[in-house]
């Protein structure tokens, strides 16, 4: 499919949908031009500063863009995937990678992890795949992020083309959840716990400042923080995100609720645009807050109104520095993938 | 929030969209009326004889309720959302739960799995959560799926309401992946295989078959079956299925194809009804099949053409056998689970 380049205005027609023409500063490259052409038409939440679908690299090769991505000032963050490295030395690209990523993030999605992986990649770009855990092994040690899939692969560049311009790169360990409901507050806890991440118990004065905006009944205020039904009242919402990112024992705010908690009120109400003040809302307080604020937010059942709603929802939070995902799950793991990332700046003292 | 009988007109106003109304075959309870509330609008594609919101099982518990519907005829697959037993001793819960899953599967999903999760469901329900291995091993031993959040069990649910009423129970390890494009078919082998899974090479004649179909570039006929471009062609990817579905190595054919590869043709093309009739053509295939079809079907990006489309299409796969998944990781984690209880059942003589 050859380059894409927003700024200059060369563009794919990926024959179903017109590639965006918004420019961002995320550079990829990628062996397969139908995974390409995903990333360009599937609206995650980032933009380009150019990308480039290279086959199986034989001339132009995965050493020669890395160098080049990595040169380019409005990229901050690169994201390739890869069947193997073509017509560059292996050593040699691992060797330019360990060089690239204290400066900027390296995401690399391997095709043909397995064995007959391996054999769909061999008919498909007649890569060799080698080794998954030489890949994964050279790829961490080389401090590049290292994905199994398109969604973990789409996930981590989102999150990272938000928090690196924002400048919140930081550990993110101890979250602080903000939930409304019982049952969702223990499935959040169950999932992040099992990740291996905390959801440390916050202050006395914290929990005071939460109680006096909910009824005592139905809600929690220790973390997770349950809200209960208020959870849908933004300035409840607001205000516990507000003094949650301010407790010290806190690194995130994660906020869940599912879209047609905001959703209802513009259309059983005729509340109309008030997704979109609820959205700027809690992307200018994201942008007063040091820590980063996630927001979780499902779509848990899909009709016109939800589809006309969710993507405007969703832009103006990216537009404010805060990234968003659909599941705990999808953000479990890339969180997990930051955390990795932080500690290697860490250990490079670049952070 | 008490009872659901859709049969007798017993339903929820969730304050948020009234559940359905339609009779289905999964009876649920759950101690967390938020789950439940969600279960009941997420349209995950299943529906209810009945459901039950039980709170903390101080009265009604989860033994008398399983026994309940064990006994009611229209029931066929059982899901419980639970913290702990509430005023059931345990062991009589798994005595009970080992007579009745040889006949009818049951799937549990436990809140308060982790040290801190158990520390929200207390707040939550005042649950004494006892421990994760136990429960695990437990319901296993007891021949119960367990899951370990919401949209596994979702999945699962899904998945066996379907199979049961078509008589689809049976081992599903040797897959057949039916997928248009290079990159999304390593993709799919790469996953499908990292859970155990075998994509073996399809017999010559297949193959044959198969490549009668298709251009000799840009497409692979082994298996997984790599469509190209043509995979958009509903008479190609008809066809595909159907030989599939014949060669004797496989047990289960996966059909990949993002939904705008469908809506584009009614939309671009101003093929209004296409996607009804390409879901009813699959359909009419699958009732064909002897062996299960699933129809892997994700959103790339969300538009309300897609959004008035998809849940049709989704809906007619239903009605006509044919289980949905929006992503291959939730596949490979439902037929992981599917395989465990049909060894079981294999064990205990009820297959």
């Amino acid at each position: 499919l050859g380059p894409y380049t927003p700024s200059v205005h060369i563009g794919w027609d990926t024959g179903i949908q017109p590639a965006a023409k918004q420019e961002g500063n995320v550079a990829f490259a990628s062996q397969s031009g139908g995974h390409a052409s995903t990333l360009l038409r599937a609206g995650r939440g980032f933009y380009y500063t150019m990308g480039l679908s290279f086959g199986n690299q034989i001339d132009v090769n995965c050493l020669e863009v890395l160098e080049y991505y990595a040169a380019d000032p409005k990229t901050e963050v690169i994201g390739l995937y890869l069947e193997d490295t073509g017509s560059a030395k292996g050593s040699d690209f691992f060797k330019t990678l360990r060089e690239i990523t204290p400066k900027k993030p390296v995401i690399i999605w391997k095709g043909g992890q397995t064995e007959i992986g391996a054999r769909a990649a061999a008919s498909h770009t007649g890569a060799m795949s080698g080794s998954l855990k030489i890949w994964r092994s050279m790829t961490k040690q080389a401090g590049g992020i290292f994905t199994e899939h398109s969604e973990e692969f789409w996930d981590i560049i989102h999150l990272l083309s938000i928090l690196v311009p924002y400048k919140k790169l930081r550990p993110c360990k101890n979250l602080g959840l903000i939930i409304p409901g019982g049952g969702d507050s223990v499935e959040a806890t169950d999932m992040f716990s099992r990740f291996g991440f905390n959801v440390p118990v916050l202050t006395k004065e914290t929990q005071d400042k939460i109680s006096a905006l909910v009824p005592p009944v139905n809600t929690s205020v220790k973390n997770p923080v349950d809200l209960g039904a208020t959870g849908g009242f933004d300035r409840v919402f607001l205000s516990s995100i507000k003094f949650v990112a301010e407790d010290p024992n806190i690194d995130i705010v994660i906020h869940y609720q599912p879209i047609d908690w905001i959703s209802g009120a513009e259309i059983q109400f005729g509340a109309t645009g008030y997704a979109g003040t609820a959205a700027r809302a809690i992307g200018r307080l994201a942008k007063r807050l040091e820590k980063p604020l996630v927001q979780v937010m499902p779509i848990l059942k899909l009709d016109r109104n939800i589809a006309e709603i969710y993507p405007k929802f969703m832009e103006i939070l990216r537009q404010n520095g805060v990234p968003y995902f659909s599941s705990r799950k999808r953000l479990a793991i890339a969180l997990t993938h930051l955390n990795e990332y932080v500690q290697f700046l860490k250990v490079r003292k670049k952070l």
